[in-house]
């Protein structure tokens, strides 16, 4: 296949590597970077790279849009003349309901729109901290609509697999929301309110074990990305935050009554679900 | 020296795997539980397991006490009589503050009580997922008392340096709790009610990141030894609870007012402070 991908951030770059094996494939590339573009050449992980999209769209079988939420929509208005009659366009936006309608309402029905997520990332960002490792053995969410084609899903899901993901589940674009608010983006608001509780009274780094460093590593976290994240699924979230407070609450309860029995129910539970996971 | 470690579960068999290459050092281990003993002892880890204190501690320079927060002082109380002249008692408990003075009125004069906490840990419990990896490039604290003799503090120092950890760290005990309450009970309390806000509607396992696995692995929890610790701790660990919940709320606020501005000012806060760590 010819295949562009549009955004050659960590994500977009990461797709790039991982399919830099693949010499059944060739791949191209779309940034408004030129030094990512030319850095992404000289890794030999695109044959070339583009700052507008007609050229290498015109010739894609299937296009990965690795850009932020906010730039899909307007990057197929843009383009979409350019498809290739029908081209295969999937993307790895982090949020699906409040977008699937309105991109289809404009793609137009030459091409098959595939949505997926891959649940992996780093917490940094750019061509640089790209990585083919962070697929290895992740998990993939497509959120199918019913005019995809069976082929075209099973043309995505394969490559999902080729390049190291472990496993693809298919689910309906609001339970991917609602799925993802309380997955990822609740892990992040915790992450960054637990990091900003910090009094900076004392050298943290000297006292905290392993629970605080893995459980704040996200919380050095893409601005521009999250806040587009979280605002677009913002009811979902607010939800699932209220949810945790609840639970957050009960076990500070028990703290407040002494209540050991209270508290050992409690981490029974999350021992039971945890090893369950 | 002669070294007794007591409890010979994750922490206690960890330190006894970590002093196994200095034979320099004759260990012997005290624990309730037979299979443990005779376990420790097949693994070459200690020279001679005891159910009982008297034989291994009458000839005992340093004692390592890795027993719950709430048999520290039982220990003491029942086995004072045994310690020998001038050892040095450690250990290795997740809270200070409320025990020292107890300890160091049942303990006297004849030995010194070095407190100590390795910052580090498994969530699994027992012998067999003891494991001398888990020291290596850890913190450790400690928190001295005007009765400690430098020269002893210097060799707790010496040997926890000597089998991996990488930083240790004096606070006296009260502030060691208000900053553990923060960096250890707080993670471990936020992990627990995360698992615990699953609606457990959906295949979570299929669906979740890097972020969500590692926040969550410690919420699979030794529910007697954490609920001992966040109830020897309450205060401390409901005022840091009360902390986070301002600023979680603060995350919330922003999104039902729709404030980007407001959320990018708090992800760069986190990053900020992350990157710092």
């Amino acid at each position: 296949m010819n295949i562009t991908i549009v955004g050659l951030g960590v994500i977009g770059g990461s797709f790039a590597k991982a399919l830099k094996p693949f010499e059944e494939h060739e791949v191209y590339g779309i940034d408004s970077d030129v030094s990512t573009l030319s850095k992404a050449e000289s890794l030999g992980i695109i044959k070339k790279g583009y700052l507008e999209g007609k050229e290498p769209l015109e010739i894609s079988d299937l296009v990965i849009l690795c850009i932020y939420p906010m730039s899909v929509l307007k990057f197929i208005e843009s383009n979409k003349q350019y498809f290739k009659k029908g081209a295969i366009i999937t993307d790895a936006t982090g949020v699906k309901g409040i977008m699937v309608d309105d991109i289809l309402d404009s793609v137009g029905e030459n091409v098959d729109f595939v949505f997926g997520h891959p649940m992996a990332g780093r917490e940094k960002k750019g061509i640089d901290f790209a990585s083919a490792e962070v697929f290895k053995g992740a998990n993939y969410i497509l959120t199918p609509h019913h005019n995809n084609k069976a082929e075209n899903l099973k043309i995505v899901e394969d490559l999902v697999y080729s390049i190291g993901f472990s496993n693809v589940k298919k689910v309906n674009p609001y339970e991917h929301d609602k799925i993802v608010a309380y997955t990822s983006q609740l892990p992040h608001a915790m992450a960054v309110a637990l990091v900003n509780s910090d009094d900076d009274k004392y050298p943290t780094g000297e006292l905290i074990g392993d629970s605080y460093r893995d459980l704040t590593r996200i919380a050095n976290i893409n601005e521009e990305l999250w806040s587009e994240l979280f605002l677009s699924n913002r009811e979902n979230l607010i939800s699932t935050i209220e949810v945790f407070q609840v639970k957050l609450e009960d076990i500070k309860k028990s703290l407040v009554n002494n209540d050991k029995e209270k508290l050992i129910e409690i981490f029974k539970e999350s021992s039971r679900r945890r090893e369950k996971l």
